[in-house]
């Protein structure tokens, strides 16, 4: 026979409404008495009926996160660093994967939401307009990690303006004075017009008038950063070349080692990012290191506290980490 | 006011019980009627609320996924077959990344076991006892997928045994006779016993004697391939070494790099997976490669066919793909 919630408060002699409200985190009671529920719920072998009470709780303890099925590396990051505050603040992850097709990811998204859900997290997740009005229009918090949104969506993010001034403040100080950005031309993406604002006024900082032909690539794949060597020509018009991922450094690195490019020697790169895929490479990528875990548990956190507001705007530490791909001309 | 089954029914002329049947993908109805209920579904804004479902519907078309919080990457190639598959045959993902911690492993796995679930997919995950118990205590179907469990658990994976033949087979054909294995090392894993035992088999095969000094390193760790040079030391006891798992065998490039070993002249390397991080090093990884898609994509088939039994093990492709790491002798 099934357990209940009132099998345990006779055994606790405590109120069956108080070991729900422990059982879901809900409420102040003493460490004592909440652990010793839990720990009869347990023996007693009490398994609440998740669909159940997701049904009778009005406040979910569940949040959503949407993970685009083609992720770049770092998603697994922030998903452990969502999981870990979750874990330790009585919250439960329901993650999905997007795949690109638009009505596959509108079907995905509506069966998420068909979940009394407390919040959905969108991860490093570029929506078309036809998805995003399904979210909007659902009674849920939204927030973005790792993107920001150009309507209203609070995120959480490095603050990629100031990113690219870090970069090109280090590459400057080095001696460069040619420096081209790869991987964030996309016209449409809030992140990149963010990266190549601040790429041109962080040049334009230090005297030098940016050449438009010097930011190219649409997107951060490790194609983009292959075809680069082709796309410039040798000789290069630039000493130094920022790729916008990890992956995309270790393209333009490849490339130049196929081309008979000698890095860091003729060509110095850094990358966004800093992965642990910049330490797999030879030489190991200069990178300028986000803070994905961090992004994670803000989420988690902010939920919790419930302070997103829209508009919210949460930036989290970037930080040099210097590799063996820049040189000191 | 929220739209109802019956409402959609009244608009498209057909039973209740017909509407439902068509919005949980089960029964058989002809195409045209079956996307006109669909469409009057999206136009009248039902969304079905599937904690309601999961109570009501006997056979729940929700599959559990754990996924190791500390995966290798192929773990995405396996999820996206998934995602795939399950889309096609209208089941729903419930993706949850497992700590490695016991009590937090527990703890996620009841809280997945409070939902309804057709079935729980264990993604190359090995579990310890006590999470296993809660698993196999709880009424649902189990799967393991690129890992063999010892417990009568059906399992999705290529044959690691005969897998180890096929990479021997063909170092022997360029000419090699002294061959180390690299992170299969682990006394445990039953799929490290499996690649051992086919290592050695293969090797005798071909009138080898192996040498047991020449397995080593128990985990598929990049850490592992990296130290995998300095264990040795130069000149090194083989002439081709096997990493188990492309990460390993980007560990033991690096370190020959390192270490002034040329690759593949002073050392031949073929890793276990073949995934795309095997094209992103110069050179070239050569690599028998799993199919982790195929995989992904045979869980799903096999819960909704029902075709899972105790001890079933289906095998999936393996392809050597030959890299620029092997020398003929």
């Amino acid at each position: 026979m099934a357990i209940t919630i009132k099998d345990i408060a006779n055994r606790a002699g405590i109120s069956a409404a108080s070991v729900s409200r422990i059982l879901t985190n809900r409420g102040r009671f003493s460490a004592a008495t909440a652990q010793r529920v839990r720990q009869l719920a347990e023996e007693m072998g009490y398994y609440k009926n998740q669909s159940a009470a997701d049904l009778s709780q009005k406040a979910s303890r569940v949040i959503g996160v949407l993970v685009p099925t083609t992720h770049t590396n770092f998603a697994d990051e922030i998903i452990k660093g969502m999981q870990r505050q979750a874990f330790e603040l009585g919250f439960e992850l329901l993650i999905v994967f997007l795949e690109d097709d638009v009505q596959h990811q509108i079907k995905t998204v509506k069966s998420l939401l068909s979940r009394q859900l407390l919040a959905v997290v969108m991860l490093a997740v570029d929506l078309e307009t036809a998805v995003f009005d399904v979210l909007t229009a659902a009674d849920t918090h939204l927030l973005s990690i790792s993107n920001q949104l150009n309507n209203g969506i609070p995120s959480i993010s490095s603050d990629n303006y100031a990113m690219m001034h870090t970069i090109v403040d280090y590459l400057y100080d080095q001696g460069h004075r040619q420096v081209a950005l790869i991987g964030a031309a996309d016209p449409d993406s809030v992140v990149a017009t963010l990266r190549r604002q601040g790429f041109i006024d962080a040049l334009a900082k230090h005297g030098i008038r940016y050449n438009p032909a010097l930011i190219w690539g649409i997107d951060n794949a490790y194609k983009t950063g292959l075809e680069t060597i082709q796309n410039f020509g040798v000789p290069l018009p630039f000493t130094a070349v920022i790729g916008s991922a990890d992956i995309v450094g270790i393209g333009i690195l490849n490339a130049a080692k196929d081309a008979g490019v000698a890095v860091p020697d003729d060509l110095s790169i850094i990358t966004v990012d800093g992965t642990n895929l910049t330490q797999i490479t030879r030489p190991r990528l200069t990178a300028v290191q986000q803070d994905f875990a961090q992004m994670g548990e803000l989420a988690i956190t902010t939920i919790a506290n419930q302070t997103l507001s829209p508009n919210t705007i949460i930036f989290t530490d970037v930080e040099m980490r210097p590799g063996d791909t820049v040189a000191s001309l």
